[in-house]
């Protein structure tokens, strides 16, 4: 049938089209909206529906206004094309947010994104990180320095809650390369519940220049304000900014840049806002009021868009008028400063969607778009051939994947004060998942310096952890502690990559490298510093300070003030040299390492009054302090066992000295055993795969070392 | 410009319906390829692309092949319409399948639907409670027993993984209500990328009985199979039953119920199943087999659906030639037995989009459908009252707003046999959450009888302890032990209702109620039974036995094989009776009860020989074995305090009388403390609060039982 269809198919085709143009110089443009009409009232939504483009039934979600607004369902961007977004982020908070924001595009998207991110330092070195590890593919990410920006919008007086930084927006015409020619431009707390390509294809109707009956050619496309702010009703002396009517809101912005330039937007804004604030003290909603006085000056500039863009959850919001009508929600704007807590009655609707984000998996948005060849950066690519090139047969096989796994990272979660520079100051170094959070507050009473923490979480546990510190007093009021978020992927815990993580953002010259089960003698934080000054580790001496490791095993438990507490403790049999306590064979830990702490000699540290130095034996672990530039966690050993061995073991070949220091110590505490560790308590192919680990450990320890790792080897081989 | 547009636009509107129909048939039906047309070949998705209807321009998404098969958008169905899905589950198993289904349907609709699920007593047991405490709006749900609908295809030979359940789709014209005109059938295994109403609205696409040049009307929407297995050609000697081409996959099947009955399919699929019967031994593939035949025989009967709504991740698929083309998935099926351990170079995008739903929180589909009235059923329109009646401002808001939380429920989890009736038998019924799955082991170790254990977790942490289970070889080998989930929501912990969603399924005239944090005695499980046997419990004897409780402070513990050893632990000072081990003052437990367990009376304990009554006393919380139909825990308390309590003196009032049993024990072990204590571990409101609740709970006893329940009132007020 095809080919005897295909010539009738075109003749009617170009009858189809003739007739659609007489149909829409009859409609007045009513029902075709482009290219060329003055913006119309807008439908709520362009939901194509009913067998016709037009549909002739009245229904609901039309409402009586907007019966007449007949519009052609919207086409879609071609399959592959490319999608520009830009957004202004600064801070720790906000970079949470965009986060959530970037999760609700990815879900929906089927088209490569390139994301504009303009940014502080601080936004950065997060959202650098955050999607250098996220690897999604057909993103790409670029950064822009916001500080360069400052001087562009800083002489504008603002009272609004987002500060400098919301009137950035303003500038990004100029701050975007010059041959980017459109964006969409969305605020932080802006969350989507559908696909951004048909909010791109909205620039499709946007007035071309050739109109005749437009002086301008649309450049802006904005949703109508939710609320009757700028009607100047909501209070008495209210007196806002000019705008239209009910004037347009600015958290989701279609920017026609080119034409912008062309019109010369720059000079256009700053002029009516330097007018304006001739009558006008400043700014109220930063960006969007100067937008709205352009728009009123040159109302043939906007392209109103459907209300669904940009559902405003203000306080006072008249956004029901909008999506009790509109068949669909596509964006959410929580433009209120109380964002979640907003009054509203259906809040509940728009909370369940945006907690659908906040806590959503970000490793399922790791998916390919089918079609759309989108070249990999050359790191992704190779950990696809490595991942390929796995036998899923191997008995070791999740740990091979484990290890090549590379997890997403959020460094600094929580907002975080870098310490001042100091030249002997020393940064607790420490893993943790969910299970171990009660350590926190402890671990803050007892280290009052600086702390550089890697959390293993999934991104609703990360959400959990937030709250858990917000309601903590102890835990808020320290600036001086890094949280890091390493999201969970895979079976296997990858403690190595999860520390390592800790170490490299540890900003002090020294680290203390502890696990979070311990909890540091009260004086340890001071005494390391006087210690490493002492010992003048700064001038070059290659050594690592074995904190003593000590435990109790009851939970009935006053932790020692001082050394002679501690040796009384000893004496008493209520604390233990670590792992040496008695345990009986049914509760004893599963790989215990009798030998980890033997050669720092607890005998002589009882004794001893000056640091003293300790050779490395056969599974030595002990905690220590190390110059933040010392060897990385080897990131093979995932799940349990040998992780800190092998680290000892490296420094050791690296021949650092080790010196037990007479009046540290550190205390483990009882807890129950972790999940990730009782699942392989009996298993025998993961004692097998974790001695394959060790070999080809030593192996390339022998490689990288030569003839002085020779002696592990021998060591090892002892009985 | 409105008045002046609308006359033109309807004008213009006849004008244009009269234009498309013409275009129509210069087309031949392939620009609008319904409501008359024979099926042409179908473009991958439906997904309205373009500024016109017809798009000139060929696009990547529809390869070569079907460039000239320019269909219109699909239309949408009415905003509210109601659309109708049936689904055959059956076993544990499937019932957790088709809850990932029913979500990912949930996350995307927009329109009321009403599930109708054929289910098998286990399933519908699961399902019905499911359902009902998920409460999710504008979803309707009626059940159809499958053990009636066994006899009409019993008499088939069937050799599919699916069994019996899977012919069952056959039977659907029947089974469901006569008046049902359209339905959406669909497999378990199928997982939603799109808003089904899209798919209902290709019943629109269906040919209509008036058409000329149809013998027949459509009445089933199939996509075609995504593999070669109807060409016959998969392996030497391998004889399919008959098919269109590659025929056609069931997963997913669009049945116009009221035609199909009209044409009498019921006679026809029996006649074509009875004659293939004659020299093919069984069906391979269920239902579909039987559906490929009648369609061989009537082509004309099916309309072929674009192929995106059924991606099959079979073996050898061939799905890929479908979604690499479209621009969108709309649906995926898992039809290998492998399920997502297939092989598949894509597969990592399809597992994504399945565990997006696996994972995903269920509470979060609990949204209204703005604008569609759907009438919620009674007790979702009293809660909802209630929840509108609290005071926000309120300092127990919180509690308030937890009591009144109806968790979502999914009753056995996992595999279950129920125990044989015996009179008897005892359950032991507790509830967990994730940081207590450690002790299920061990549990399983003391306690060889019947459990039933609430757990309460996140739709992602029941992933979790599922694999934790499977991956257990003493967990997995118990078919007794009942798991029920009971789905997180609310910052306060719901300890009671948990606990009562454990207690309601217990199925054996008594339950032993204790917690999960205790190892019973060894014995304890066939000491119980003997004692109610002895104790004549059966006979109307109204009593409590009391299970006395003591606990360790220590690790290294070796558990007492007889009371004889437990009162050797306990002149060792290794065990104490509970809660009465002395503690210091940092590492005491918030809510101690030094009275919890006085009045076991632990010195008259160790001599006794014979089960001794004992008296209520002020804050008593003992272990206790009750018959089933005993009260149920107050769901008042939420978080920590006086939940145990409370029960024990609605015993008293009961006047259940307390029998200390002599042999019996069991034993606290010690655990890192919840998060969920420690949250409010320090927090002023949250005891007022309690305290609140603890008065309101007094008042409510004193209405119930009278002047009997002044006691508690004045034993209270002592000091």
């Amino acid at each position: 049938m095809l080919p005897r269809g295909r010539p009738r198919a075109l003749g009617a085709a170009a009858l189809l089209l003739l007739l659609l143009l007489l149909g829409f110089f009859l409609l007045g443009g009513h029902l075709a909206s482009f290219p060329c009409a003055l913006p119309p009232r807008v439908p709520p939504d362009g939901r194509p529906r009913g067998a016709a483009a037009c549909d002739p039934h009245p229904q609901a979600d039309l409402g009586g206004h907007n019966r007449s607004d007949c519009v052609l369902p919207r086409p879609l961007p071609p399959k592959c094309e490319l999608l520009h977004v830009a957004i202004v982020c600064a801070g720790h908070k906000t970079s949470r947010d965009v986060i959530t924001l970037v999760k609700s595009l990815l879900f929906y998207r089927k088209n490569p994104l390139h994301l504009h991110l303009v940014t502080d330092a601080v936004a950065r070195n997060i959202l650098e990180t955050l999607f250098h590890t996220w690897m999604v593919p057909a993103v790409r990410v670029s950064f822009y320095d916001a500080d360069e920006l400052k001087p562009q919008v800083s002489w504008i007086p603002n009272k609004h809650y987002s500060g400098l930084y919301g009137l950035m927006k303003l500038v990004l015409p100029g701050a975007l390369p010059p041959d980017l020619a459109r964006v969409i431009v969305l605020d932080t707390d802006v969350t989507f519940a559908a696909d951004i390509a048909e909010l791109w294809a909205l620039f499709a109707h946007f007035s071309a220049p050739s109109c005749p009956p437009l002086p301008d050619e649309q450049v802006i496309g904005l949703v109508e304000n939710q609320s009757d702010w700028y009607l100047g009703n909501l209070w008495r002396n209210h007196k806002p900014w000019p705008a239209l009517g009910r004037g347009f809101n600015t958290g989701v912005i279609l920017l026609w840049l080119d034409r912008l330039r062309q019109a010369g937007w720059k000079q256009m804004w700053k002029l009516t806002a330097t007018q304006e604030l001739l009558t006008l003290p400043a700014t109220s909603l930063a960006d969007q009021d100067i937008f709205n006085a352009v728009i009123k000056g040159h109302p043939a500039l906007v392209r109103p868009l459907p209300c669904v863009w940009n559902v405003q959850l203000s306080d006072h919001t008249l956004a029901e008028r909008c999506y009790l009508e509109a068949a669909d929600i596509k964006a959410v704007h929580w433009n209120s400063p109380k964002k979640l807590r907003v009054k509203n009655k259906h809040v509940e609707f728009f909370r369940n969607l945006y907690l659908t984000f906040l806590e959503h998996d970000g490793n399922l948005l790791r998916r390919e778009l089918f079609g759309c060849p989108s070249p990999r950066p050359p790191e992704a690519e190779r950990l696809q051939q490595a991942l390929a090139q796995l036998d899923e047969e191997d008995a070791c096989f999740e740990f091979r994947q484990q290890q090549l796994t590379v997890h997403r990272v959020h460094i600094t979660f929580l907002p975080h004060q870098p310490p001042p520079p100091r030249p002997h100051d020393v940064t607790l170094v420490a893993q943790l998942s969910m299970d171990r959070l009660q350590m926190l507050e402890a671990l803050c009473r007892h280290w009052p310096g600086p702390m550089s923490l890697a959390l293993y979480l999934t991104d609703a546990e990360a959400q959990q952890f937030l709250r858990f510190v917000e309601a903590s007093e102890v835990l808020s009021a320290r600036q001086d502690v890094a949280y890091h978020v390493v999201y969970r992927e895979g079976p296997l815990y990858p403690i190595n990559q999860i520390r390592n993580v800790a170490l490299a953002q540890a900003l002090t010259p020294y680290v203390f490298l502890t696990d979070i089960d311990f909890l540091p003698a009260y004086s340890l934080y001071d005494y390391l510093r006087a210690s490493i000054e002492q010992l003048e580790l700064g001038s070059g001496r290659k050594a690592a300070l074995v904190v003593p490791a000590f435990e109790t095993l009851h939970y009935q438990f006053s932790f020692p003030s001082s050394k002679a507490d501690l040796l009384a403790l000893l004496d008493a049999g209520s604390v233990h040299a670590f792992s040496l306590a008695p345990r009986p064979v049914r509760l004893r830990r599963h790989h215990e390492w009798p030998r980890g702490h033997t050669p720092t000699d607890y005998a002589r540290w009882r004794e001893a009054q000056a640091p003293y130095r300790v050779q490395w034996a056969v599974d030595y672990e002990p905690y220590v302090v190390v110059p933040r530039d010392c060897p990385r966690y080897d990131p093979r050993f995932v799940g349990f066992g040998w992780n800190k061995v092998a680290h000892v073991m490296e420094l050791d070949a690296q021949e650092y000295e080790f010196l037990v220091l007479p009046e540290a110590f550190t205390i483990h505490l009882p807890h129950t055993p972790s999940l990730d560790i009782s699942r392989f308590r009996s298993s025998t192919t993961y004692r097998g795969c974790l001695q394959a680990l060790k070999d080809e450990f030593l192996q390339d320890l022998s490689r990288h070392y030569g003839a002085a790792a020779l002696k592990y080897l021998t060591a090892l081989q002892q009985p």
